[in-house]
C-alpha cells in the first residue's frame, strides 16, 4: 500500500470518529429552534438509533433516506399556495399576449381580480391556469421564468421573499439528517421543475433529490439544437396515493423518515411506517396563528384530518408549531 | 469553535489534499483494463480539467453528472437482451399456472423454444411477453423475483452469471468518475426495477440513480398493509428521444458526460453536447468477435449507425473494443 493511501484511510477514520463524537455530544445543539420537549427528544432518539454502530436499529448509510412534503411542511402555504401565486402573476404578465382571455374564463375573472369566480369551474379551471402558464416553452426556458419571479415576488402578509418563508426548525431538521448520513428528498404536490428551480439553494436539496407533479415534455430539434418542450399534458399528480408512487419511481427504496402536513400526505407516511425496522413519521400541526397560521380539519389548503386521526391512533410524531417551534422564520428575531 | 471541530476540520482538509495528491498522480492507475492511447486519454483529460480548481472547465461537484445506457454499454446484450432471457424463463416458470397459453400465442410458440413465431407478431408480442412476466404482482413481490433469477441464471455462452458479464473497463470508470465527485447515472431503454434489484451490487450505482422504463404501479391496502401492485400499462419509455426526457424528469439536470452504445443512446448524447462547458460524449463500439461481440450497422440488437456517424462527424469518444480495452469481463484472466 503507497504511503499516501495509508495516510487517507487514517485521516478517514479520524474524521469518522470525531464526527460520531461531534454527532453524539452535539445533536441537540443541531436543532437551536427547536424547543426541547418530547417531539424534539422522538426525533433525536430515532436518528440516534439508527445511526449507532452496533445498535438493533441501525440502518446503513445508503437506506437512509428522509422524504419531505414541501407546501405547509418545508414552507408557509398560506393564504395561497406559493405555486398558484406564480400561476397568477404570470397570466397577468401574458395577459398582453392573450387579448382573448378578457372574454374567456378562467383568465377573464382572474385579470378583474376575481379569484372566486375563476376558480367556479373547479379542477378543470384551475389545469387551464397550470397549462396556460406552465407549457408551451422550452425546459430551460421555464427554469428562467421561474428563477426570475422567485428572485422578486414577496408574500402579501410579511412583504418577505417566498424562499424566506421557510420554516427555520425545518431547514435544521435537512441539515442535522444530513450530517447523519441520510439523503433527504422532497416529495410534493407540487411542480417538479418549479421547485427545482430554489430548493438547492434554499433547502441544500438538488434537483435529482426534488420528486412533484410534472406535465409531459417532447424533445426536439431547434435551429439544429435539442430542447425539451413543456406540453399541455399531465404526467404524474404526485398527491395522496402518488406519493408512494411517485417514492418508488424515483428513489426506488423505501423511506425510514417521512414529514408531511396534510392529508395528502398520508399515503406517504403509511408507505414509510410499512417497511421493517425503525421508523419515523412527523406531521407538522398548523397551531400558531399569531406566528404563522392555524388550520387543520376544515382548511381548503393543506387539510389535516385523516392523516392527524391515524397519527393520534399510531403514536406518530405530531409537532404543535406553537409550542414546539422557538422560531418559525429564519428573519424572525 | 470546539476542539473536536478543528480536528475535524483539519482532518477533512488532509483527506482532501492528500485525495488529490493521490488522484493526479495515479489517474492512470485507476484504469487498468484500459489500453493506453487516444481513447483512454480523452477520459482522463476530461476529467481532470473539469475536477481542477482554478481551471477554466472546472465543473462544481454537484454539477458533475454522468449518464450510462446499461444494455451494451455496462454489460453485454448479445446474443439477447438479458431481460428478455428473464422474461422468455418467467413464460416457462408461469406455464403451469396458464394451462391457456398452450393454445395461445405468442406463448405457444415461446413454450415450443421458436423465438422466431412467438415474435412474428412485432412489438405486440413483445409486449404481451413483458406484461404476463411483469406485472401482476407487488414491487416487493416483483423484486425478489429478479433478485433470485440473477443469482441463478447463467449466460449461455460462456455460463457466467449475467451480473460477470459486465465490462471490467467501465467498472473501473465508474469508480474513477465516483472517486472524482460525479454521481453515476443508468439512463436505459430496460425496466427501472428490473436493473434496481441489482445495480448497486454489481456497478455501486443505487436505485435512486436508476433511469428505465417502467410500467404503471397502484396503492392499494392489503389486509391493512400498503402495497404497490404492478399494472399491465406501459408508464414511460426510456429509450431514444425518451432518454433525455428521463434524464430532465429523474435527475432535472444536464449531465457533462455521457457513455451509450447504439442508436438508442443518440439524443443522450446530443442533449448532454448541448450544454455549456466541458463536455464528454461516448460510444462504445463493439468490435471484438473473439473476446466479446461484433456488430453495428446492421445488428437488431444495440443497432450502431446513425450515431456513428454523428461521433465521427463531431468528434465524440468511440471505444473501439478490441483495441481499447484489455480486458472485457471481470472473469478473464
Amino acid at each position: 500500500m503507497k504511503t499516501t493511501h495509508k495516510l487517507i484511510l487514517l485521516a478517514t477514520a479520524l474524521v469518522g470518529v470525531l464526527a460520531f463524537i461531534a454527532t453524539v455530544a452535539h445533536a441537540a445543539d443541531s436543532l437551536p429552534s427547536w424547543n426541547d420537549g418530547k417531539t424534539k427528544q422522538s426525533i433525536i432518539e430515532f436518528v440516534e438509533k439508527v445511526t449507532k454502530p452496533g445498535s438493533a436499529d441501525f440502518v446503513p448509510v445508503a437506506e437512509r433516506i428522509a422524504t419531505f412534503d414541501n407546501d405547509g411542511t418545508l414552507w408557509a402555504e398560506q393564504p395561497l399556495y406559493v405555486q398558484f401565486v406564480f400561476a397568477l402573476d404570470r397570466v397577468k404578465a401574458l395577459s398582453s399576449q392573450h387579448p382573448e382571455w378578457k372574454a374567456k374564463e378562467p383568465f377573464a375573472s382572474l385579470l378583474k381580480g376575481d379569484l372566486k369566480s375563476a376558480l367556479a369551474g373547479g379542477e378543470r379551471s384551475l389545469l387551464e391556469i397550470v397549462m396556460a402558464t406552465h407549457a408551451g416553452m422550452t425546459t430551460e426556458e421555464f427554469e428562467k421564468i421561474v428563477k426570475d419571479w422567485i428572485a422578486s415576488a414577496k408574500h402579501p402578509k410579511t412583504k418577505q421573499p417566498y424562499t424566506e418563508m421557510v420554516y427555520q426548525p425545518m431547514i435544521e431538521l435537512l441539515a442535522y439528517l444530513r450530517a447523519n448520513g441520510f439523503k433527504t428528498f422532497i416529495v410534493s404536490g407540487g411542480g417538479i421543475e418549479f421547485m427545482r428551480a430554489w430548493t438547492e439553494k434554499v433547502y441544500g436539496i438538488p434537483p435529482e433529490q426534488v420528486i412533484g407533479s410534472s406535465i409531459k415534455t417532447k424533445f426536439e430539434m431547434r435551429d439544429g439544437k435539442p430542447v425539451l418542450m413543456r406540453l399541455p399534458e399531465v404526467d404524474f399528480i404526485d398527491d395522496k396515493a402518488g406519493k408512494p408512487i411517485g417514492i418508488h419511481k424515483f428513489i426506488g427504496r423505501r423511506p425510514i423518515a417521512a414529514f408531511g402536513n396534510s392529508d395528502g400526505d398520508l399515503q406517504m407516511l403509511q408507505w414509510t411506517a410499512a417497511g421493517k425496522g425503525a421508523r419515523l413519521m412527523v406531521l407538522i400541526h398548523h397551531t400558531d396563528a399569531e406566528r404563522e397560521w392555524a388550520y387543520d380539519r376544515t382548511s381548503s389548503i393543506g387539510r389535516l384530518d385523516k392523516a392527524l386521526d391515524e397519527a393520534n391512533a399510531k403514536g406518530w410524531t405530531v409537532v404543535d408549531m406553537k409550542k414546539d417551534w422557538k422560531r418559525i422564520f429564519p428573519f424572525e428575531q
